[in-house]
């Protein structure tokens, strides 16, 4: 059975074994007429999802695929030789011979090809298999894989199962997006409600981390196989802006399957992969977190699979250094931090996080402790390492030390002189006592703290940013006293922070002239509401891989009872609006991928906190070595260790 | 007579001819006991100047001087082989034997060794002499040198001098700072008045640009050629904070001559250059400004001297790639400009002005077209070069169409539709029309136009910049429709931009809760103060450049005309205070060296309009050629050239 064909089998459970174009052609018209049917049909959804899929299949005449690229230089040298558009062309395999191959990338396609070629046969032992009817068969026999770090539940076919987690299951597998008869990846959002779909059908590198982890989770490892293959080839990609062309490493923020008609025959189409860089993106924001995503993803999948092939193939290295030079590039800054403007991260709007946000630093962290990892040694990545080691200890001295806020800390700042013109200036960045604003001061517990927003020059951003602090916990930028700090704030803060739904993405909202001036008065921003201290059950996968490492799951187990009482019956929404998360959010979607996979995550770690460990870093030993020499060896230091310790939680 | 001597000569108009250590030593406490002193001398301050450079060389043992770096690594293997002071080993000439060479930048120190090597004899026909009795010598006779753009005024020694101009001179050259002998920059102020010195004891590289420049244009080319060498042996520094040492080619924002003992000898001392790349600044912003600021300054010594030798030696070739190389450098980012933090320009406190503030991007396109006249092809060159033409198409392009505003696109932006998806949108930057500030609905002339100061995502800083704006004139930035609109709003905008001083810095000023949030409350930054909507003397310069280049001179004249019946009066003040520039500054220091030098500029440039040439530069035939290539080649780029045009001044 070919690979499309198993692919609807899984999906319709469907009995056909020969599946017929015309049985597909049929449906066409659906995809783009959807208003009579979105009303028949109820939030499952399995219709849609045979829909769309054989819809989508339908284009492509059944047999054999294959995928290879297509060149097109859009501008300049640095186009040339380039992909243009990923293409995967609906042609008989007899007509594979002869591919061209790309520089660098090239090799997946020769797996491609191999893997797709279903009528030939499979030679290569490093290739991952997707065999759907096996697939098919593992799940119908209630059967996990082999995973490394596997987490020993079924539940999707087992027969106590809880009623969410299969209708989470249920729906995450609906979203999942075909490239070629393969998974790669799941949509935004797959609301039947919505008509203004914006970029919401498309998939997020973002979006599909908790998705992957999910799959991962579950034994499931083609997807994630597939999505990292398939996007590290748009990594490639000429992202341009009126042909400005910054560079080669960025991840996409999303990329599209699009079936187009087929160069110079009517009847037959291709699909094409089709990626954003933010260039069409509502205020051409770049995604700086997609790479750094990416990266944290990559390493996921060897340790839970054990299959390190992926990450150790020539292709995939390239691409973790190509996505470790572009953060590693000397700049201008004078910190060790990532300079970023406005909503390059989860909060893609403007919102005030230009600069230094702390998000991006976590993930900036995270990536490269995971790069370190899966780094092949080779002669030419000494200076690769070199610098990443380096930076790895500036960035963790530089987070842990300036970012770092509790009471001590305040009343520190509080007490600031300012002006200080030399090497040995306490507060270093000028900053006014003037902004440490009133909320805070009230706030912020006796017990715990927490890492602020942003640091900028005579600008602190006080705001407490949960997946910043999050993912600071899990990969242990924050130290381990910090990071139970934390923790304890998310429990002093609950009414807050997790009030009727779990997560407020941060604390407090911009309200009034503050929100007109730092917002631009955006209309979706509005207080307490999206990105502006909006709640976002996604953020509960997050929470639990931190509660996970710290050995608190309780805290998580909690919040994931706060969001089982809301959000199957609100119908898993993209954020929730109001102090209190008591609204489904004004624009939310509904049916928002990631709030499922989310959902499944946390529950998937709660069942086995130890696999959280694919997700989680520690400094090893020769890292904290280096940090405490840095501290001592600075001849233009002059602060000693003791008053270095008051900063932190002793 | 040896250099030291002959320096002592210019500056004390003395007699004796032999000079000896004696004389000096006992002004030696002179420097750090200053009180009484200070108060017995008038401004002009030649005392001071005596004192100064006395006490200065009384350190050194009077014979030759022979500069040489010492290493010293600092932190891991980046420092490692670089300079860490730039020292000025007072020692005898039979000592040079031996000096140890740094990578790189050495030839610099073969040159120098062999031009202050005084007892040796002098064969290199690379070095411009510095010879100090010559200079004496054409001051005293009121000859003008042999510039390439020569101004064909000499002030300074002639019978009918302008007193305000004498006395600029005077002052000019009082603060003059001096590096074994030679002269290498002028000191921030001057101001014998202020007891808070931070560090306007120091050389600022954009301080030093307009007294560069009207040394230049008076023939006295040694010191910017000092000037030139010397902070090019500093660009290759370690610039440090925490240990984190973020790359190569920056320029430092400034640097100090220190007289420190020598190692191992009680007796003897030796001078220093110690440098600031932020990590000392108040706030630790980084000076990004200061290597394009280098870059133009090099050019304009060539034109200006006829000297290429300079700009042609390998180090300087080295210097100039490494700048571009760090501006260059492939980041996150979707756009063409360079993105920076708050206060890394002129305005180097928080200002709101982090993210693509045009004075950066107006210097950063200045830059590039000025190294692209310099470098040498080689074969490691092409692919900068490259790389250099595409972006300057990109970015000027960026530029012209997004930061350019007049009452036509201020009309459209009002009618903006927001949150368009897509590569066609016309609001590309989702900019809600709410942000159109009421100030500038009342302000925009019906003729005239400006360059915003920044463009973000979802953000459009409508202020108005002024050295940003001049400098788009200057270089060529803004078209030549644009330009002549940016001078018709400066005329139109008189009472606001000059009033009774040129030039406010920025308008209009930031104030209430808007300062509160962006400013971080700073108290020197208050409404219409400093930065925020203070005036400059200092911008006289720039906007008399923007003056010729458009060939409308009376606007210029009208402003030094309004400057001259209070600057001297004033003493200098390096800033003004309030809406119609009123008042001397709060915080303002006196005989501020760029205030001065601003004028005498201006004056020079008034006097020899063409002389602006130096300064000023031209988009060749290829870059238009390019530019209109890339506007109707952009597959993705779906407005057409009639559209396109609007927002263009007909």
């Amino acid at each position: 059975m070919g690979t499309s064909e198993a692919v609807l089998h899984v999906l319709s459970g469907a009995v056909p074994r020969l599946f017929s174009s015309d049985l597909c052609s049929s449906n066409l018209d659906l995809v783009f007429s959807s208003k009579y049917h979105i009303k028949s049909v109820n939030k499952k959804g399995s219709s849609y999802m045979q829909r769309f899929k054989c819809s989508r299949l339908a284009r492509c005449q059944i047999g054999s695929y294959m995928c290879k690229p297509l060149g097109g230089g859009l501008y300049g040298n640095r186009a040339i030789g380039r992909l243009k558009l990923l293409r995967c062309k609906c042609e008989r395999a007899e007509s594979v011979s002869g591919v061209g191959m790309d520089e660098g990338n090239g090799a997946w396609f020769v797996d491609s090809a191999k893997k797709l070629n279903l009528n030939g046969s499979i030679n290569s032992p490093n290739i991952l298999e997707f065999d759907a009817v096996e697939q098919l068969k593992r799940e119908k026999e209630g059967l996990t894989s082999n995973g490394t770090v596997g987490t020993g539940t079924s539940t999707f076919h087992k027969a106590s199962v809880d009623s969410i987690e299969d209708e989470a299951w249920e729906l995450l597998r609906d979203s999942m997006v075909y490239y070629c008869g393969s998974p790669i990846g799941t949509i935004a959002a797959n609301d039947p409600t919505s008509s203004n779909v914006l970029n919401y059908d498309q998939v997020f590198i973002r979006d599909f981390i908790p998705s992957g982890i999910a799959f991962l989770l579950k034994g499931e490892y083609d997807i994630v196989r597939n999505f990292i293959l398939h996007t590290l080839q748009l990594q490639s990609w000429e992202k341009t802006m009126d042909c400005h062309s910054p560079g080669q490493g960025l991840m996409p923020a999303s990329f599209k399957v699009r079936t187009v008609p087929l160069d110079g025959d009517d009847s037959a189409t291709e699909e094409v992969l089709d990626p954003d860089f933010g260039e069409a993106a509502i205020g051409r924001v770049a995604p700086v977190d997609s790479g750094l995503w990416w990266i944290i993803l990559l390493r996921a999948y060897g340790k839970c699979s054990g299959d390190l092939s992926v990450q150790e193939r020539v292709d995939v290295q390239t691409g973790i250094k190509m996505i470790l030079r572009l953060c590693l590039a000397d700049g201008f800054d004078m910190f060790p931090t990532l300079l970023v403007t406005d909503g390059s991260c989860m909060i893609d709007r403007r919102m005030g996080i230009h600069g230094h946000p702390l998000e991006i630093q976590a993930l900036f962290y995270s990536a490269l402790l995971c790069a370190r990892e899966m780094l092949t040694p080779e002669d030419g990545s000494a200076d690769l390492i070199r610098a990443l080691n380096n930076r790895l200890v500036a960035l963790s001295f530089h987070i842990r030390e300036y970012y770092w806020i509790d009471m001590r800390k305040l009343n520190e700042i509080y007490r600031y002189k300012t002006e200080e013109y030399s090497y040995d200036a306490v507060n270093k960045f000028n900053i006014y006592p003037d902004q440490i604003s009133p909320w805070l001061v009230e706030w912020m517990p006796n017990k715990g703290g927490f890492l602020i927003g942003n640091l900028q020059p005579a600008h602190m951003d006080f705001r407490f940013f949960s997946l910043g602090n999050l993912w600071a916990v899990a990969s242990g930028l924050a130290t381990t006293d910090q990071s139970h700090a934390i923790l304890d704030l998310i429990e002093a803060k609950w009414a807050d922070l997790v009030a009727d739904m779990p997560f407020k993405i941060c604390y407090p909202a911009l309200e009034g002239r503050e929100w007109q001036i730092i917002t631009g008065s955006d209309p979706k921003n509005t207080p307490w509401s999206y990105h502006n201290g909006g709640s976002w059950p996604t953020l509960l996968w997050q929470l639990t891989v931190a509660c996970m490492k710290m050995n608190r799951p309780e805290i998580a187990a909690k919040a994931i009872s706060v969001a089982e009482k809301r959000i199957s019956r609100d119908k898993w929404p993209e954020y929730y609006d109001t102090k209190k998360a008591r609204f489904i959010g004004k624009q939310s979607h509904l049916f928002q991928t990631w709030s499922i996979a989310g959902y499944l995550v946390a529950k998937l770690l709660l069942a086995d906190p130890n696999a959280a460990k694919i997700l989680t870093t520690e400094e090893d030993s020769e890292l904290v070595n280096a940090f405490s020499c840095m501290i001592s060896a600075n001849p233009r230091r002059k602060r000693g260790p003791k008053s270095l310790k008051q900063t932190y939680i002793v």
